[in-house]
């Protein structure tokens, strides 16, 4: 098998790889993203593919993750809380300036195919991914495949309510699993206590300016042993804990694999409590002898890897 | 194609049918349900499954479905919130007892199979079908085959958790989407308003004992026009809905099919203000444009319809 392309469009950067038949990154560039400017960001994805196309001569078709609402069927980016574009036709664009095939999905969807072909999750036929960074992203990989829905824009868990009439949602709605459960989530409880005059300690590690106070402060906090970022980081693990409960009751998985940055910078801090709270809140736990939540395992090259994987179903047989 | 029988084990009655290659039912019997003895529900199923054998000669298969927690691969039903069953491997006492090949699923599953394939659902690849009846019950036919998950437990939509800590559930848990927004919930909320001083006509029509009014007489009350029994119906179509906006997030089905006795009773008293909730609370409502929200169409039927079309699959070819 020829290599492909993967990219990863975040909101801080957009990195390319080219990924060979094992899942191994041949070759690596990226640039930062210019999130307010869709024009730049389809140029920087247009050169940091370009850059990867003349890297590996033989890479054969790109594979694109990108954060936002993705029309896959028809290549179309949607929609994004936090980046400019809108309604971008990014695969007939990014085809024409590179002569390839090109596919484009939602990145939670590309980081899901990665850790189930070579990541945590590697020979469960039914898992779920969960992305807990500074919102929640998911992607279904079932009965052995991705699973994207009607229109392209399934696996959207984070926006599942959870508490309805909660917390506000960068979507706009209020109470969705990603507004009570994320690292935002973790920030905002955090601000909250400290308000009320708990958590001297980190609003002393924020320089004394509640505002600087965010999730990932506070699990740095909690990892440096503070019992009150602690505390936050556990009560944010069992709402996240309810979602996996839900994620149970729904799609009974053999496997949850959870990336994403305040994941990784918490661990078991957060992931033992949401664990408890998923066994409680599960209909006939007793049965579901085989499911396990684990931590993801590729992390950063997640996007990356997973795009190439997607990109080999364009490749020519 | 032979026919083959379906049973519908329910709380109430247990109806048999023989279904022939069109999924019409050609012979019925039923007969009630013993909840409270195992072992005559048992005996129950052998005895509609053989009158049903021996009224149409060339039955070759019989699909079970169950009001419970079944474990389809191994055929056992596990356990059940209303009735007496534990741990009971159906499939091989049936088959033993009938000298034919017996599936077993969940009583959700088989209507949402029924549905799919002779009834509101014909023709979408994506579908999920809700029934609210006393509970919630569904079943999940993702790109074109019902998903049943690692355990055969998947698609218990009724137990996600939609308002953590509230209402307690028939399953132990409390918040679940069943728990909130059944036929039950619209009877606990009529009877809280009513103890607050409202709905004086519902609780005369209840003879004025309040533990007598049921989410049915409610539905009844709204259906004759009682504007305290409509409100009452809306507020929980307002719950169902926030939980099918889930379904939504969750799976971008083409279509959610709402069967069951809670909905048939109150029809678009509750699905109106469900659908509306429903939109509010979708991320990226605006390109969902394919998802539609459509009453059942075979109504006590798709037990039995379903249990039967599930069963072709034993059939011999």
């Amino acid at each position: 098998m020829q290599p492909t392309i993967g990219v990863d469009v975040g909101g801080t950067k957009i990195a390319g790889g080219v990924v060979d038949a094992e899942g191994k990154i041949l070759h690596r560039h990226q640039v930062p993203t210019d999130a307010n400017d869709p024009d730049a960001i389809v140029a920087s994805i247009v050169d940091v593919t370009k850059e990867c196309v003349a890297a590996v001569g033989d890479a054969v078709a790109v594979g694109v993750g990108a954060a936002a609402l993705v029309d896959s069927d028809e290549g179309v980016v949607l929609w994004a809380p936090n980046l400019a574009y809108k309604d971008l036709p990014l695969r007939a664009l990014l085809s024409k300036q590179v002569s390839l095939p090109v596919i484009v999905d939602n990145d939670a969807n590309v980081a899901a195919v990665a850790e189930a072909v070579y990541g945590a999750g590697r020979g469960a036929k039914h898992q779920v991914m969960v992305t807990v960074g500074t919102g929640i992203g998911s992607g279904l990989v079932l009965d052995g495949h991705l699973y994207r829905g009607r229109h392209g824009l399934g696996g959207e868990l984070g926006h599942m309510i959870l508490v309805p009439g909660g917390d506000l949602c960068a979507c706009g709605n209020h109470g969705c699993w990603e507004a009570v459960a994320s690292g935002r989530a973790i920030g905002r409880l955090a601000r909250q206590r400290i308000e009320g005059g708990a958590g001297a300690d980190v609003l002393a590690a924020a320089g004394g300016d509640i505002e600087a106070i965010t999730g990932e402060l506070v699990g740095e906090a909690a990892v440096s042993g503070s019992p009150f970022a602690r505390d936050v980081v556990a009560e944010i693990g069992r709402l996240l804990g309810i979602g996996l409960a839900n994620i149970v009751n729904i799609f009974d998985p053999e496997l949850i694999v959870v990336g994403g940055g305040a994941a990784a910078g918490t661990g078991e801090l957060l992931l033992a409590p949401a664990r408890e709270a998923m066994k409680a809140h599960i209909v006939g736990e007793a049965y579901r002898t085989a499911v396990r939540v684990v931590p993801a395992a590729l992390g950063n090259d997640a996007g990356v890897v997973g795009a190439a994987v997607l990109a080999r179903e364009l490749a020519p047989a």
